[in-house]
């Protein structure tokens, strides 16, 4: 039976990988493409992230790039090998990136294992992917990609921002090459996640994202200000499941785990943050949030360390890099989240 | 020389009080006076927040409520009756409120001597009034008027909201009764004042502000992220002293000790935050400025204690009663605060 369910999504996938190249090249015609990095930590809603890239038509996802994070950067190269491949997207290329934070010696061998389980993906079994990551690096493979596509690239980054702090040090002009740099991370109109002032991508490279800060680069940051806005539930995560398809199973038990983990930890939610998946949509669906234009700073040391806050003294400088996302249309992208998925695991 | 220019000062004072009372009085037969009650802890930026406010045509000044903050109560009661009388409004009444926070056993006798002088006003010497305080308190001053104007009345507190708090725990109805309640204090996307987390105003009286933030009284929080966008410089207060009358040269010097303050402490600022004053014009002009409508607490404890944040289990519920101030047009309320207070020294 399950090698029904398997053979069957190989037909699917074939079809949906065909859709969404089809969009490309008609997007690409109609110059509405657009050619995106992810870089992930993944990390369960990193999963879900994902899936949302390969879904979205307005999306061409020319390759993801790992990071550590919720899980160290091979367990978040491994995992996002497997989903890539449970989606029928073998054509998608993976480049292993940072496997620390800026200026930390030791390699990060620490997880979120309450969070996104013993795997980073809830303690669920997926197929194991024949493919292994590319030999060039997560950085490299950014560089690369804005030389080629320059402002028909959209990088997003959901995990700690540490790749492409690399790359804009191996590449200063890159910051301004690329068509827009998304982030998920920080916390401004809300406490933190890790502790009452820190998200936990920020903290987990506080010293590499204040640098992404400070040096200019324009960003959208997506933080716990609108992701703690837009929560899944098992009434949706039922729905994937009732699909009967192999995606669609995997995903509602992944899933189901993270929304355990959040109404252990902060039961008045009533739902998981769709952190991750609401960066990519962000991206490329700008008019989703309300944001504000400021200069902002990472905290780098003490009890705050990794808080994120606007500089004071920059209030009134023309010209702020960051966009802080403080606001989000939950209908809307809770509908084009779910249209997008059940879609997708629908037929894989 | 100096009784000659007090002697021209009364002409003057005259003139632009009962210009005060004429508008209001045009204003209440068009339906367009806004009655507001100032709670003040005088302070050099309360003292220009009192002149704003008797200087600015849509408002009618009906008393002043005093507190504890930049000075001990008493000191702030002193201050506003000598600036009243300096600037000839003789007629508008005040009411002596609170002087402790909200739970203090002990009474508030620290200041910001540093920031405000050692009498509160720069270590200015204003010529002393010949009044006192009503022997009503600012608390019951405030419940009384909310029952007598009812929606026609503003109330804007400036020092910690101990006084609102007060009234509200003695007439909950107060704060559905008013039209408007707008607070100076906190501080949302950018760092505290005091701490690295908290504005002066709300930690000196956290537990207080936080009742008021969760008994859903319908605010307006002005706070350093957009006060601190509003700088005066010495360049303003030059205007001032060339006036060459009483208020023009006493408030020229308190102001020149404030922006010395900031240039000792916020060098990179380049000027004095017009907190206060920001404050009431936004109580009367409220398209200066952008707001986020959230539901919102203040820290009563730790390290972080008078911080103020957004509710995160409360982000999607409907009508948040804080409309916290993140923007502000800098250019139009300056060019408002120097019209209206350059008016109002010229005449007095």
């Amino acid at each position: 039976m399950k090698k029904l369910i398997y053979i069957i999504s190989f037909i699917f996938l074939g079809t949906i990988c065909f859709a969404g190249n089809k969009q490309t090249l008609d997007n690409e015609i109609k110059g509405g493409g657009v050619k995106m990095i992810l870089d992930l930590d993944t990390g369960i809603d990193d999963a879900m992230a994902l899936a949302y890239a390969l879904a979205d038509p307005s999306i061409e996802l020319i390759g993801v790039t790992t990071v550590f994070g919720n899980v160290a950067t091979e367990e978040s190269t491994t995992n996002t090998l497997n989903i890539l491949d449970l989606l029928n997207c073998k054509d998608v290329p993976v480049y292993e990136g940072a496997d620390r934070a800026i200026g930390e010696k030791e390699k990060y061998i620490k997880s979120s294992r309450s969070v996104h389980g013993n795997n980073g993906v809830g303690g669920v079994l997926i197929p194991k992917s024949s493919r292994t990551a590319k030999t060039k690096s997560g950085s490299d493979f950014i560089i690369e990609s804005a030389r080629k596509y320059g402002k028909d690239l959209v990088v997003v980054a959901v995990g700690p921002p540490t790749n492409l702090t690399e790359a804009i040090r191996k590449e200063p002009n890159l910051k301004n090459m690329v068509g827009k740099i998304v982030i998920m991370g920080g916390a401004l109109i809300v406490k933190g996640n890790v502790s009452p002032y820190a998200e936990a991508n920020i903290f987990h490279d506080p010293v590499g994202s204040n640098e992404l800060f400070l040096n200019g680069t324009p960003l959208t940051m997506v933080g716990l200000d609108v992701t703690l806005r837009t929560l899944l539930t098992k009434k949706e995560t039922k729905k994937w499941r009732e699909l009967n398809t192999a995606s669609g199973k995997i995903f509602a038990d992944m899933v189901d785990f993270y929304i355990n983990a959040y109404n252990k930890k902060s039961p008045k939610l009533q739902g998981c943050g769709l952190h991750d998946p609401l960066a990519v949509a962000v991206a490329v669906h700008p008019e989703l949030v309300k944001v504000l234009n400021l200069h902002m700073q990472v905290e780098t040391g003490g009890e705050a360390i990794g808080r994120t806050v606007a500089i004071t003294e920059k209030l009134n400088d023309p010209n702020p890099n960051v966009s802080v996302c403080v606001d989000v249309k939950v209908g809307e992208f809770m509908k084009l989240f779910m249209n997008n998925l059940t879609g997708l695991f629908k037929a894989n």
